[in-house]
């Protein structure tokens, strides 16, 4: 299913991509049961590890989808993304990276030990779970519900929609996630938090809750490929800034321990969820002039079943073919 | 102040024992401004800190106190020792040591680091706080109090009268130590809990909040000493098996991570709390005759300045002033 | 001193830039007395701390230098850069890359730690020590000097002379650095050595004390800007896959383990070395029209005084500054 | 086979233990086959596994030796205890715990990584090889012989004849301990050793390689029993608090990373290698009537089958039951 309009080629063309990216989704299916369905929270349990959807949204307007791409998931650590752009928004960039560092850590994203090991001053990055819940404890308003508004706002902006939030998800994630639990009290007591732990730990299993499709993650990954202009209505809804910032991040630690491998064979910057999301972003390139995307797009992939570092297993693989097929990597 | 019957001499010499522990407690306490009290539960901070006080007491019934002999403290890590005996005379010595190691760690009491560096199977000993934790979810009960029963048990056995709860105490500690939170959650997550984990913290927090005094310290050492046996109505109070795995834990990890050190220079099993107090176990020695508790004691120390270990700085060097001139080493 | 041809603007713009750079040095020279030169190479030490020079070479042949631009200086940890390119063309980037992985550490350059603590199947990446001396030993050739030689044509390709060896600093390094002889043995144990220790550790001490300059620096990474394409002959002098994948591990891992922060707040592919150095590749970029290196850019930076993380502490400082001048990031 | 005169008890008693030990060895023999011979030295591989022999020495005479008790082998680590007396007598205990630490560290004996991990100023403890290798550097002398001098004639004492050094397995572990290099480059990059490196490491894998019996172990562990004296002499051949700082070390840290396993179910200061050795003793005790070895022994166990810890696997059981069966626990 293709739309909008390919400028740089014909309708005929877009028609022949899809039957690429079709093929490539067939393919790279199978891959799908090398992987496993996220266990830490029940409810992600129950999803079908087979699925496999993706879209591809050009800042030329170009749009493909291919395989499950009506499915419906919880954003859970590419809510992390967010989160930090919009306190990068409300309360100054500087005033969150004076709190939270911006550095890979080598070590799983729900480590403690990288916090004792290092008598850090802040947690690593915004992008392990320490530094995540650190950056939602200082989104500002007195409930959970006050300080995720920023973020729906922001998510309605881009998607021009409001998503939900997936109560079932969110309260099987709030009663079972001991280790965040875990986190947020070391967190408390070397004195990290900006406000008090357990409206951060509900705002943080809401964020984590929240509904999208792979549709959604393209857009919010074509906005970030045009350093945070809607390529349609060409609106501002990032700052420039902030949203170079979140791609540098997305590059360096967006994958789990896996993202200086995922920077070296895929080379876009992304943002994964155990839920099986991945948002990817391709910014406009210089070189060839027979690409499809040469100016830019955004990708959301869907498959659940996960890798050991807990990322999407065909999620990468199919990424990783279509960046080396279509050239996307910035190096 | 000297009591009960020396057999081992007369009371001329006792007395004259009682002034040379009163010099050593005299020039011992100039050492107290060498430390600090504890600063992280807030009540502790409010204790003199130039407070030292002792009382040992022979299995021969002998028992010399000196200093500040009528302060009461609370147990804090003392209380861990309370809680794995009890856990072992409940539980059994089998199901406990299969679900608490035994091993020093080489890190500080309050470390979670360990726990993940090492993937651990169980918490490293007793006396670490997530093994102490772990053992406190063994015990019996379903509230904090049916828990706690068996302890304040053992205690009015040993001491004579039951002790009471420092409410101000508990309440400080269960409202500032987010570490131990911390921690509990880590412990639930990995499936070490027995119990509930806010009842087991509860727990916890009221075990280390027991008012003691160094004479309750002294026989419970002195207890120890004769191998869970009360030397004054020979009644075993303590299973022989279980006393004599509570004191080469005590040797071998009862100082936190200056245990080692102790051990090398003082040569006793020993358990000390932030508090400031230590117990110390001197069991019957052989060797030389002209010895005053040849035949094995318990001491008791109250010192509430600490050192950089948390464990009570003039009562380190006061216990390494006796042992070295009255030859108490097991060495 | 501006040279060459600036296609995209007048002799007189090329002036008015030069005139920037020169303000620019002047002002971050400053800088150099907040950091320290290398203590841990004896040799080192001796270096002018206040230097600082840079040279910006354009794809289209504009050339800006300034300050302390005549000084020699040995590559170090630049050399890492050389080493792992060298390898891929000469084993096979999938040889190489079976035996170091690609992934940041969050620790120092020189830990041994990270090898221990995560049990690895390969060294974390070619850029800390562990894996720039697994990598080393994985050159051809029975000597360090065959081993060095494709790494000197290399250089002679890509600059158009032989580079010297600085023998003093090899000497002096040779025999001080014996982190890296721990390393070496380590590496040796665990056998992830493909050649002689020995020879492997002369090696490495050789590679990096070559002597260069920052026009060197600034013509290596005008190359790898163009994708391993010499822009002035249109000569393939690397690999376009080796390139691009030494530019993402230069983003993920080249500043040492500053590269998180580089990353974000300058935005391009770096490495740097101890002696001061800093080897940076700006490539083309389709944004602004207004900007001076559009096209794509290397920059050769000197300056020894180092901040904390063992980075030129003033290099760092005129690097973000340019970057931001000039919008280089590539995100 | 039953050796002295038993104070305690008739001829007959001694025979009836020497059945008893001759069928516990028979008992534990069988043990052998879940453990492994030490595989990182190549000649330690070649020992048979299914060896085990065990002699027990009292100060009151009386000598009980059963199994395989004619059999040589190395002393490996039990020379670590060795080297700690002799740097204690020649340089004097303050100088030397000034520059070693006595804490267990709860890592394997040969883990660089604890040295790292805590910015050490000094190694954990003699019995990791960090510091074992720091206390070699502290033997006086030039050359590896001279500073072995020391070692032999304390062996000679002890022993009444000078033990050889096993050249075939020196020179194995000369040629083939990489880890212990590499601990040497780092012990020699901190600032920790004393002498140079080459010769200090020459004098380790010397010292670990003198062939010992266990007849020999155990007139070490009486002669430590008995605070250093000679029972048979009443020759003071190790100073008493050197011995007694040796049994503390002993119990704390002497059998690897399961010293606290060993004290609790154990209970007696112990020394292991893995070849297979494991030096034991056993004070006098003052409790029970009718023991055998109530005045105290000395222990030597050899059983090359080693567990995941590096200690005799035979040897730990044998050496449990016997300490239970005669109670000889220290606590």
């Amino acid at each position: 299913m293709v739309q909008g309009t390919a400028n740089w080629n014909t309708e005929q063309t877009a028609e022949w991509l899809q039957e690429y990216v079709d093929d490539w989704v067939k393919f790279y299916r199978k891959h799908t049961n090398e992987g496993n369905v996220a266990s830490y929270i029940p409810l992600l349990k129950e999803v079908d590890p087979d699925l496999l959807g993706i879209t591809i949204m050009g800042r030329n307007g170009m749009k493909i989808s291919s395989g499950d791409i009506g499915q419906q998931f919880t954003l859970q650590s590419i809510s992390k993304l967010l989160t930090f752009i919009v306190a990068c928004m409300t309360r100054g960039i500087s005033y969150v990276l004076n709190r939270v560092d911006v550095e890979p850590t080598g070590e799983a994203f729900n480590s403690i030990m990288h916090l004792e090991l290092n008598e850090l001053k802040k947690p690593f990055n915004p992008f392990v779970n320490a530094g995540a819940i650190t950056v939602t404890s200082m989104l500002e308003g007195k409930t959970s519900d006050l300080k995720l508004e920023p973020i729906f706002e922001l998510l309605e902006k881009m998607l021009g929609y409001r998503p939900s939030l997936n109560v079932d998800v969110y309260e099987s994630e709030r009663d079972s996630s001991m280790r965040n639990r875990a986190i947020g009290y070391y967190l408390l007591e070397i004195g990290f938090l900006e406000s008090d732990l357990n409206i951060t730990l509900e705002t943080y299993f809401k964020q984590c809750s929240i509904d999208v499709t792979v549709d959604d993650l393209a857009k919010i990954g074509v906005i970030l490929a045009s350093d945070g202009v809607d390529p349609d209505t060409r609106e501002e809804i990032i700052p420039r800034q902030v949203a170079r910032i979140a791609k540098a991040l997305m590059l360096t630690c967006g994958m789990y321990d896996a993202s200086g491998k995922f920077a070296t064979y895929v080379g876009v910057p992304a943002k994964s969820g155990v839920s099986g999301g991945i948002v990817a972003v391709a910014p406009p390139r210089v070189r060839e002039e027979n690409l499809p995307f040469l100016d830019g797009c955004g990708i959301g992939v869907f498959g659940p079943a996960l890798d050991e570092k807990g990322n999407s297993i065909a999620g990468i693989r199919l990424l990783r073919h279509i960046a080396s097929q279509w050239d996307l990597s910035i190096f």
